[in-house]
């Protein structure tokens, strides 16, 4: 018989709306028995991510978790068993293990954490899927230029925060959307950002005529919702203008999916709507981190997180980023 | 002083909603006065064409007309004097005129109607603008492949017959949308379309997964709203599919432009949405003659017409169009 060391959090009951610390369950279990071709890792830092939540309803391409199932997250982990040919006891990696503490794995999806100097709680945000998201997204989808006005909502996040500090490493000039006083000071002060907009306080309609009123060559979409609505109908593309379609948190917890932006305006300025996933750029981690960690080690990257201490908090955590309540990168820590 | 020998539509008032025939004029004018460099041509068929009613809305890129103005209209005219440097007495060109027989024009916006061996009207059609925009909308814009299940609605007018036929050509499935018995049959079995749903008395979203169960390449959209919004939320693209904008007549008549498609489920397909418009490739027009008239010559392009003889019929027959009761391309006929 194995102890009950290790620790979880599962999903309770089948979630509508927004999630509640009652839809998750905090639990002990067993330490799990690696077998061949395994290994064991122990979480030191667990990601909490907006699309979670939609996972959670279905509404994601991925696997829809049902009551009872450990709520999915990366993390970065250490080995500490190993039948696995590659990584060994000690090795730092990298993985999808779900909320938990002890976690088998086959290794399949690990990968090494990066090398460098930068904290390894960056390789679940601005080094991590957030912010190679925000750099393929630019690089990739959106064809980013020099000169390019680049908007971004969510802009205090990891993938927000990337997006506009890459925009002005790459020569362009970055606006941001954020929610309330704190998250926007951040992002012009810190991320360096050339301006951004309080959605919560201020029109970002009426914003958008004062600071861009050629229209934006991308706006770069975390959200979904009156923002995109009113970028794509308010008529804030710029000929040639691209919409990069990566996040929709403002629809996440809703029942149904509303109505998006009529497109009409799309055909005057000749504007495209792009997806950008970053799963299809699996492939491509090695050539974001050859060009991010310079960025990072020379003190281009500001970053900012939102750290809930041990797995028995996590739900709380993950329902507070779900309420738009969190600032930065929401992790959770197990050290 | 000249005669009042011309005849010509104009604007009679601010248009609400559906056009009606009052609100336009047909009135007769004064022949005008070629003045140095200049032409004076007589038209023989003019085309109408629902854009003519965003337009009308100011709710296009070009300008709106107003009361008294003259509706915008192409035509196929013959040249009747001329003091310009290019074109002589007895050419036959294709040219904006707006809606009325005698116009004088300096030849900016004129070509020579296409050589070979189509009917004349063919220019206004599926070998002018409608055929244009169908051609590079789908080889330039979607990147039509052989083997790609293409969708298009108002699949009887000349943009979607045209769309559905070089699919063909192309070696790929042709699914049209329109809207009754009539322009379906005709759909199938003149344009040789693999299949044609019913908009009016079936459901799309039904048909759709029928017809196309692992979903379509291609969506050219003609038309907007409730297809739009059932063809991308009711994930009807197929992995990397295309939505291509290039028609919204569901929205012309509309005071508001209604909400449009949510556009989360593009996320899961990596669907793209593109704008066509036809006159960003007026510089290819050769281009596009050069493979449609082979077509035509080789009886691989069936076309409808739906002609209204004489100045004074030609605000009913826009009416008719705008209501959505043509059939094929719209013309007025004034030979």
């Amino acid at each position: 018989m194995t102890s009950r060391d290790n620790e979880r959090v599962v999903l309770a009951r089948d979630l509508v709306g927004t999630p509640e610390p009652d839809d998750f369950r905090y639990e002990l279990c067993e330490r799990p028995v690696v077998g061949p071709g395994q290994m064991l890792v122990e979480a030191e830092w667990l990601s909490l991510d907006p699309y979670v939540r939609a996972l959670l309803s279905g509404r994601h391409f991925l696997r829809q978790p049902r009551a009872g199932d450990v709520l999915p997250a990366r993390s970065v982990a250490r080995v500490v068993d190993s039948r696995h040919a590659v990584f060994s006891i000690g090795d730092r990696v990298v993985l999808e293990t779900g909320l938990q503490r002890r976690t088998v794995s086959n290794g399949d999806d690990a990968w090494l954490l990066h090398p460098g100097h930068s904290p390894a709680s960056t390789a679940l945000g601005i080094l991590g899927m957030p912010g190679m998201t925000a750099y393929f997204g630019m690089l990739d989808v959106a064809q980013l230029k020099a000169g390019d006005t680049v908007l971004v909502s969510a802009a205090s996040g990891p993938v927000g925060s990337m997006v506009g500090q890459i925009a002005r490493i790459k020569g362009a000039r970055a606006i941001g959307i954020a929610g309330g006083p704190h998250k926007c000071t951040w992002t012009v002060r810190e991320a360096r950002f050339d301006a951004c907009i309080d959605y919560k306080n201020e029109s970002v309609d009426q914003r958008l005529r004062e600071l861009a009123p050629r229209g934006v060559d991308i706006y770069f979409d975390n959200t979904g919702g009156e923002i995109l609505n009113t970028v794509v109908m308010g008529r804030h593309l710029a000929m040639h203008g691209r919409v990069i379609l990566c996040g929709l948190i403002t629809q996440y917890n809703l029942k149904d999916a509303p109505n998006g932006p009529n497109l009409g305006p799309l055909m005057a300025c000749r504007g495209k709507i792009l997806p950008m996933v970053v799963y299809d750029y699996e492939n491509r981690r090695e050539e974001f981190l050859r060009a991010a960690i310079p960025w990072f080690e020379s003190g281009q990257l500001a970053y900012r997180e939102d750290v809930a201490e041990g797995l028995d908090n996590a739900a709380a955590q993950f329902c507070k980023l779900m309420r738009g309540e969190n600032f930065g990168k929401t992790l959770v820590r197990l050290l």
